[in-house]
């Protein structure tokens, strides 16, 4: 199989209501699954406070070493929304109102009562960015260089991701696969490490649990090979049914 | 009021299968919930895949400008487990096997099979370090210096945090009230900024949302401070009055 290029990603979640337990957390699980499909890897999540500071330093860590940089959340017209002007600190550019986003806004609050000076916050862009379409409530996400500004509220991120699908390159598509057994983890150890090192482009996840007063394990098998991964877990499959645990192809 | 110090913490949450999106994160909102309740600001996460150098570089960075970093996942038996290895590695120290974690286990497995090699991985800790109970499954997490290794399984974590109660110094409770509306936060944009600004302990954060075909938000204030935050809410409910958006106390 071709070697391709690997095309990563980190993802910066953006709120005091996270760190405060307030809010549970929804955009990382859906912002990794949609990265996963577009054959990029999320490498890393940052949760950070409403903090030009925090958000900045963020930022600049992350964006640097990766090919694609997302936030979640601060991009609305209230007092706590900064993530614009914290971003474009990082870029080392300034904040202007980008013409197209500001007619989104115009025709979008024609019949609801005007475009005030605190919704117009929410046309207001890092200089040179372009606007991710946002089909719920008009105002726009943003791509100011190789960051992806969206929204905190997990509908309208939702929506901004479906309207990315397809826009950015990506590699090879990292294939998952699980075989799952009601077995104790520790029993198996020697096996799966052993399978592991016998498919070297693979990489076996063990997840505990306990359900039904029952202990068991999935067994996660990542590759950008589908035959070897297709032969890593038969050989995982097998390995389990000789030990007298049958495998649970698909996982349990 | 007495100024007391403010206590941080930053959280690690360590795995692939969370990067990947295919396990949903449980940890983050239930250590920020703890902390809140001990005094302790959490001011970052971070989500890192298993890698030795991605676990110390995150753990390096956190503990120093933290009073506490609490990791979780990746100290079970098999060979992705790599937690306290990384973390040992940051700090600088051997791993040894800790004799009070050895006979919990030995103990544990007495009825289940017995001490194996792998389950005494599970024993393995930075050189140095104590242990938290885990009273689920034997294995106990463990402190190292300033450093909290929990479990990833969301129910262990819990009993680990439950060991944990009350145990870490930690100063003024940030106390939070909401206020709900029936409103577009942009409407009201304006009078939140001016009530944060007339409460200087105060912090108001806009949290929007649409529900059953109408717009909300919930508007919460945090504060050290309860007369000042008391003070602030009656202003908010106040101000929305005012407006002919009825507050609505404790939120939608």
């Amino acid at each position: 199989m071709a070697e391709s290029r690997i095309y990563t990603a980190a993802l910066i979640v953006i709120g005091d209501e996270i760190l405060s337990g307030r809010t549970h957390d929804k955009n990382i699980a859906q912002v990794a699954s949609w990265l996963q499909i577009q054959g990029i890897r999320l490498k890393e999540v940052r949760v950070v406070a409403d903090d030009m500071a925090a958000i900045a330093e963020a930022v600049n860590a992350l964006r640097a070493r990766n090919d694609y940089l997302f936030t979640t959340g601060g991009i609305g017209p209230t007092h706590d929304d900064i993530t614009v002007d914290a971003i474009a600190a990082a870029l080392g550019v300034d904040v202007i109102v980008h013409p197209e986003a500001r007619a989104i806004l115009e025709d979008y609050y024609e019949t609801r009562g005007g475009l005030t000076d605190a919704r117009l916050r929410m046309a207001r862009v890092p200089e040179g960015a372009s606007l991710i379409p946002n089909r719920y409530t008009g105002a726009p996400g943003i791509r100011a260089e190789n960051v992806f500004i969206m929204a905190g509220v997990p509908q309208i991120t939702s929506g901004m991701l479906d309207a990315l699908s397809g826009t950015l390159e990506g590699g090879a598509v990292l294939l998952c696969e699980t075989v799952g057994c009601w077995v104790q983890e520790s029993e198996v150890a020697d096996m799966l490490r052993a399978t592991e090192k016998a498919h070297e482009t693979c990489q076996i996840g063990s997840y505990p649990f306990w359900r039904d007063g029952r202990t068991g394990a999935n067994f996660v098998v990542r590759s950008v090979d589908a035959e070897d991964l297709a032969a890593c877990c038969r050989a995982l499959a097998e390995g389990l049914d000789a030990m007298d645990r049958p495998a649970i192809p698909g996982g349990i």
